[in-house]
């Protein structure tokens, strides 16, 4: 499985594949609570890739999941060290898609999904350090990296497998050499103005109505034109908060509606209906993200509200169907839910062929920090566009990161660090880490003596800020 | 997440999940090897459910994968041991559909998914091995306890969300009392000849035209009216194969091809069309399990070959689709893909609900044992009928297991002993166990020290019968 293509004997190469289970207790304070998942502790599964090149350079990257079972794709992440180690990091970082073809063609470990869950989601994690290695080394962000690479390139970095019947590779070509045209207005542009966010901030399903009004004025303030809020637990609930909502943003804002898969498709379409006179922009994850033949019917139902998801769709494959099936109107790419990079390379393409926005899935651990680049890239070396595409924002946990999101005037600001902005802080690393980490190791001690306490920690709000 | 019924303190409880990583060095003789799997170990991810009701009774339950992750595959039950211990041994026997709707709705476990992959693997091993228990304390094989179930428990035990748009629990409900007329003849009939199989044995792509010729002959000889051949690595290479089976077998043998999802939607057209002059029966895995319409397009494409799939379909949601999408003719389930014998139960309701007929997927390590099961319920209390229906039988690793299934003249003999057939002999996990079993230990020593040997051993030869 290791790359053939000859390299120097004293060429660096990846010496060492470091996993770490890191969780932070955000279900102290209901952050990211919604109607399928009422107590998250947002975590990653996370890795460093290391070289012996002698330039400090590393290669970090992650899956985001929300507590129990990082351990399991921490587990998974190992898995694949032994495919990674002792690559030469230079032919690895000049051609990242022969890892990754290497590692979802890997004929035990595709047993395993093929192409989805746990070992899929470990894939994704290690491309995505290879393309923080590869941007660090080229000494520019990814999205610039991504934005000045040659079209021929980039195709090669995208595997058709399974998608060729709806976009081929000279489509793809075509497609980005088209892009290229205006590219250097729109970096310009994307330096001076950054890229269009909205924030969920205000609507998690835990909050108060006091609190979301505050909040969804808040996020009006801060130059937002778009909030969401989770709804699906309860119709009446609901009703009351998107009344709530629209009565303090005003008409003008958008306000988009997540059920994060409660509902069968009659339910998703009742419901929708039921919710559409506050008129809602769009309603995401209707139901399950499997369901491709479910979300063609909800969405000719609940017209003109329209149709989002993606977050947990796992695959190229299953995107490439939601759009031959006319059953979306708005792609929600995840950075760290498919296969990394490349495969978000091959959405991202089949998106601009049949026409659709994509809206990335952000928040959770990171997913802000990693996404942004691959918009940033759409916009300008591919749709040229920002047109009814803004970018899902979640304020909190960026203080763990080395490079954080800077969302300014209800716009990302594009990074000017070099990398994916994949890298966490040493010292959170050291303190959330699972389970030795000094806070988890303070407290899981007394747990075993004595009951939960009820009271919010002052560590606890530090960590959710 | 624990059951909450009421229970007697002294009742008997689950007391330990017990895990184990169990592999087969089959990669030695290109057993099961095919287009997409060239050198499979195969191997369990092996649970055994222990109680304190003192009557000897474990529950034993799996998930099979080809030999890399495994370890993963192990994490991942291990990861839900919490969720199972302590839970009462009578209401988890009496009623698994609540472990199963826990486990699969875990909010936190549910982001590795949701529903597919390693972590729904992972359910379906746990939820099979309750199904195992409640068997054996019931004294009955699994399929009579299914076949003389209640039709109103056993909808309960069935999980309708996101299934709900095309099979209704009172639907369901209908089929099942409709599938009692004459279940007590048809028990008989089954005990007396057995449920119909085909065999996979002659075909593995690794073998010689000899060899093939041999095999296909020998296994209509054992009275097996159809065979599978693994195709797609090579158009001619597939020609010269089928015309070597189809002359060895005759006109009136079925031949089944089998492409493991080599192939994009447009080759598999090409290729079957290729194939057809050969009449093979069905075209099974032609492209990605996930590809719900490429499947649709192929089957309008190639008829009459039918279009088969589902040993990696992951969970009820896409046979739905495909089942909506009059995707398929024939359709494969896998005892241990999906979450387990609950989930199984809502896919064979779906396909009879559409009347397309199941012939599970088998083979690999154990999954002969388990599947015979289904189908054989499937006979008795809800379709009523074998026509068009044959169970895969792959011979090889059958040793291992304390009751075996017994194959004559073509067919599955109905097992006796009480249970899931899905234990393991003691010394065969003593034996193969990873890294640490007898054989293991032996085999991993030397090769640190000497290069691996080419011959085949004597043990290994032994192992893969």
């Amino acid at each position: 499985m290791a790359a053939t293509a000859p390299s120097a004997p004293t060429a660096p190469r990846i010496t060492a594949v470091d996993t770490y289970d890191i969780r932070f207790p955000t279900s102290r304070e209901l952050d990211g609570s919604d109607a399928m998942n009422p107590d998250p502790d947002y975590s990653a599964a996370y890795v460093v890739l290391r070289t012996d090149a002698g330039d400090g350079h590393e290669g970090h990257g992650f899956t985001f999941t929300i507590g129990r079972g990082n351990d399991v794709q921490v587990a998974a992440i190992d898995a694949l060290r032994s495919q990674v180690l002792g690559r030469p990091a230079d032919e690895l970082c000049a051609d990242p898609g022969t890892l990754s073809r290497d590692l979802t063609g890997d004929s035990q470990l595709r047993w395993l999904g093929p192409e989805k869950g746990v070992m899929h989601m470990a894939i994704g994690a290690v491309v995505n350090a290879v393309w923080d290695l590869a941007a660090k080394r080229a000494a520019k962000p990814l999205w610039q990296l991504l934005a000045e690479a040659e079209p021929e390139w980039l195709v090669s970095q995208v595997d058709f497998r399974y998608i060729a019947d709806a976009l081929t590779r000279d489509e793809a070509l075509g497609l980005l050499v088209r892009g290229r045209q205006g590219a250097a207005e729109r970096t310009a542009l994307l330096r001076e103005h950054g890229y269009p966010a909205y924030t969920t901030s205000p609507g998690w399903l835990g909050y108060g109505d006091e609190k979301l009004t505050r909040l969804a004025r808040q996020a009006v303030a801060d130059g937002f034109t778009q909030i969401k809020l989770k709804v699906g637990a309860d119709l009446a609930d609901d009703l009351r908060r998107i009344r709530v909502a629209r009565a303090a943003v005003g008409d003008t804002i958008r306000i988009a509606i997540d059920a994060n898969q409660r509902w069968n498709v009659d339910e998703a379409i009742e419901w929708t209906r039921a919710l559409a006179p506050f008129d809602p922009y769009w309603i995401e994850e209707p139901t399950s993200p499997d369901d491709v033949l479910g979300h063609a019917r909800i969405r000719a139902a609940v017209a003109p509200v329209r149709v989002a998801t993606g977050e947990h769709v796992h695959n190229r494959i299953v995107f490439k169907q939601l759009l031959q099936a006319g059953a979306i109107d708005v792609l929600q790419i995840d950075a760290a839910r498919v296969g990394g990079v490349n495969e978000n390379l091959a959405i991202l393409l089949l998106a601009a062929k049949f026409g659709i926005p994509v809206c990335p899935h952000a928040g959770g651990v990171g997913l802000c920090e990693l996404v942004q680049h691959l918009s940033m890239f759409d916009y300008i070396a591919l749709t040229g566009t920002t047109e009814n595409r803004v970018i899902e924002y979640v304020d909190h946990l960026h203080q763990h990161f080395l490079t954080p999101v800077a969302v300014r005037d209800g716009r990302y600001t594009a990074p000017v660090a070099p990398g994916f902005s994949a890298a966490m802080r040493p010292e959170s690393i050291a303190e959330f880490r699972y389970p030795d980490g000094t806070y988890w190791a303070a407290e899981l001690e007394p747990r075993t003596q004595e009951p939960r306490t009820e009271e919010p920690r002052t560590k606890q709000k530090g960590a959710a800020a």
